[in-house]
């Protein structure tokens, strides 16, 4: 019987909508910061949806949220299900969110048919995957999986009032007693909009996610002297301005020159001071991101930037400050777990592709625990983090149907 | 008699440093942006000293404060001194202080010495002249001068609250009652730190200045696209962040193919949106400053950058917004004022040398109305528009002398 179960798309569809409500911009986004109130509404919402589904909530140290459907050997440990409920600074509908309610999709898809599994199931929403107000990103994930201390990712301060993530989880209600390195699972599986072009390009609705690229993030804060942009002669200037300016292009560079996998970036996060139209720009803090599928890779482009920030510095009369923050490395998913997931796709008749994510998930620090593998849908012109971030219905539904499948081939019926 | 009048440097010196406590900064300079609760206090201070000093006190429509010394023909115009005492974020102790402090240090030499003139004499602490809080800088200068429009000038918005500055001048209390343009001078001397480092280089305490360069600032925006730092490929990446640093290094190269003259900077007033590490950068908005005391090769200097803007844009794919928020024209200072400065000059005998202002000063807008001139005391290093911006007591009390006997000069002694 359970061959021809499948998901109820549209009110998959409804609950992302209703959710996307939490936050909602101007231009058909969200905006819902890490432990901000938005947050804790939409935590509060899928707490709700949880217990009307019958399912037990279990909240850690990190505010990392388990849902529960028991199964008939609660001795096993569950397939895990899940991704984030945090968004970008006026991200999208979309981001984390699908990979936290198509999990909840498949245990209401369960319960309306009455079909019991083995193991028991879980869904998850992890804290702050998103990085843009606590950094860095998939912290809480990144903690489950080893890579992060506990202690260290509890300190971390938000961006705009400088309050601790455990200040702010005690301020939203979320500071649960649950270890957060107690929970096992058998397995785990995220599903998430592509964020990139691929996907839709090939006009075909399933990605199976089988690794993602490496990413290294830096903090890096370039000093000169400010001083009047009228009365001072302009050799002898030590303009920070200039020193990042010459940084941005080289990373550009940078990643022109291993096209076309890597990525680099000089983030959005730019504070220039004094902050005066008439001063000479004597500080300059950003940001650089470089991603390749490559650790080789990624140490060569590694040592490019360092060469290149030392240049603009010296050449400028800089003093450089250069942190390297985040090292994730590449990974590869559970070759099991994908392998379930292309026999959920052959079994639905859905076409399917093998894909290498270009961001990093939730789902890459699981694996480190669990045998774990991805999902992507599509998204509309591989836009992400934007407001106007876009997925079709059919494409979400599908995704999610592969999901209910590759989970119950995994849990187990009965 | 009056020749051998001396101000008392170490009153003026002492005047400062009391003016000096009011927003001071953790290394040694001030922060009292234009109708700040900061700059309410010095506007009061000041205020009490010229009641102590006998002075008549009258505000305009725009917060300029005119201390009035009665002279033996109240018929005639009165000859002006002054300045501003707003700073700029995290500026010095001196520009701006020291050309209202001297104005007052000359009327208070005058009382002890009980000299009178035959014009009457007044010190003017001219409203926003940094531009820093409200944009564009010498605003209220430019509206005595009849470079802005009075309404226009009061409903300019603030950059940190959005407040308008009618708004703040009545929240501390200094919207007065006196229209903008009655006041009339028979003339106007304005001392200040030279902000550059030629009179240090040569050694000499006083600068007659007899031009200042023209200024041309501008507003731009870079529009492109914000996605995600991982997802989205190189090509096609619409990236504003790229732009801009196209065009600061353009705007450097501009002004140093029209050295030593020419200045050129993108001004430390940077925004770049959204604000995320892994979001590429859709949007910066920033300024630019374009100086030459040459109309012409200003004119050049405009040509090229809308050149370089144009192209930075069309070449990543960017929406360009350019707006020229001001146009101040080279200023030529009179010739009669910077002659009896410089007789003074000779009959003190203080070495001093002709300058051109590199910076823009109330002076040059006064200079629209009354015949006007400026004195330049060394500052050092030539620095600025910074906490570390310094003087020394002996060159400001020397230019101090200078303006007191050009000012008896002017007015005539009885």
């Amino acid at each position: 019987m359970s061959e021809h179960l499948r998901v109820d798309g549209a009110r998959l569809w409804q609950s992302i909508m209703q959710m996307a409500e939490i936050g909602a911009t101007s231009k058909g986004g969200s905006h819902r910061l890490t432990l901000s109130d938005e947050d804790k509404a939409a935590r509060d919402l899928f707490a709700s949806w949880c217990a009307e589904a019958g399912l037990t909530m279990q909240v850690d140290e990190l505010g990392d949220m388990f849902a529960r459907r028991s199964g008939s050997d609660e001795e096993q440990a569950p397939v895990g299900m899940g991704s984030h409920l945090d968004t970008q600074p006026f991200g999208g509908r979309f981001d984390g969110v699908f990979g936290v309610l198509a999990g909840l999709e498949v245990l209401r898809t369960l319960n309306d048919h009455d079909i019991g599994t083995i193991k028991p199931l879980e869904v998850v929403n992890w804290t702050n995957e998103e990085g843009a107000r606590f950094a860095p990103s998939m912290l809480a994930s990144g903690v489950y999986g080893g890579v992060f201390d506990l202690g260290w990712a509890q300190s971390r301060r938000a961006v705009d009032t400088g309050a601790t993530l455990l200040d702010e989880l005690g301020r939203i209600g979320y500071h649960g007693a649950l270890p957060v390195h107690e929970r096992e699972f058998s397995a785990f599986f995220e599903c998430h909009i592509e964020q990139g072009p691929i996907l839709e390009s090939a006009g075909i609705p399933v990605g199976v996610v089988d690794a993602a690229q490496g990413f290294r993030w830096y903090d890096i804060s370039l000093e000169g002297f400010a001083s009047h942009t009228g009365s001072t002669p302009m050799v002898g200037r030590r303009n920070a301005l200039l020193g990042m300016a010459k940084v941005a292009l080289a990373v550009d560079e940078i990643a022109g020159e291993h096209a076309p996998l890597a990525r680099g970036t000089v983030g959005s996060q730019v504070t220039v001071g004094p902050g005066s139209r008439n001063v000479i720009p004597g500080r300059v803090d950003f940001t650089v991101d470089l991603r390749h599928p490559s650790a080789a890779t990624l140490d060569a482009m590694d040592a490019a930037l360092r060469g290149a920030c030392a240049e603009a510095a010296a050449e400028i009369g800089l003093k450089l400050s250069l942190a390297q923050i985040s090292d994730t490395q590449p990974v590869a998913f559970d070759a099991d777990c994908v392998a379930r997931l292309e026999r959920a796709c052959a079994r639905l008749g859905i076409e399917n592709q093998r894909i290498t994510s270009g961001a990093g998930h939730d789902a890459c620090y699981v694996a480190k625990r669990a045998p774990t593998a991805m999902l992507f849908a599509p998204c509309k012109d591989g836009i992400s983090h934007h407001e106007s971030e876009s997925a079709e219905p059919a494409d979400l539904e599908a995704v999610c149907n592969v999901l209910l499948h590759a989970v119950l081939d995994m849990a187990g019926v009965g």
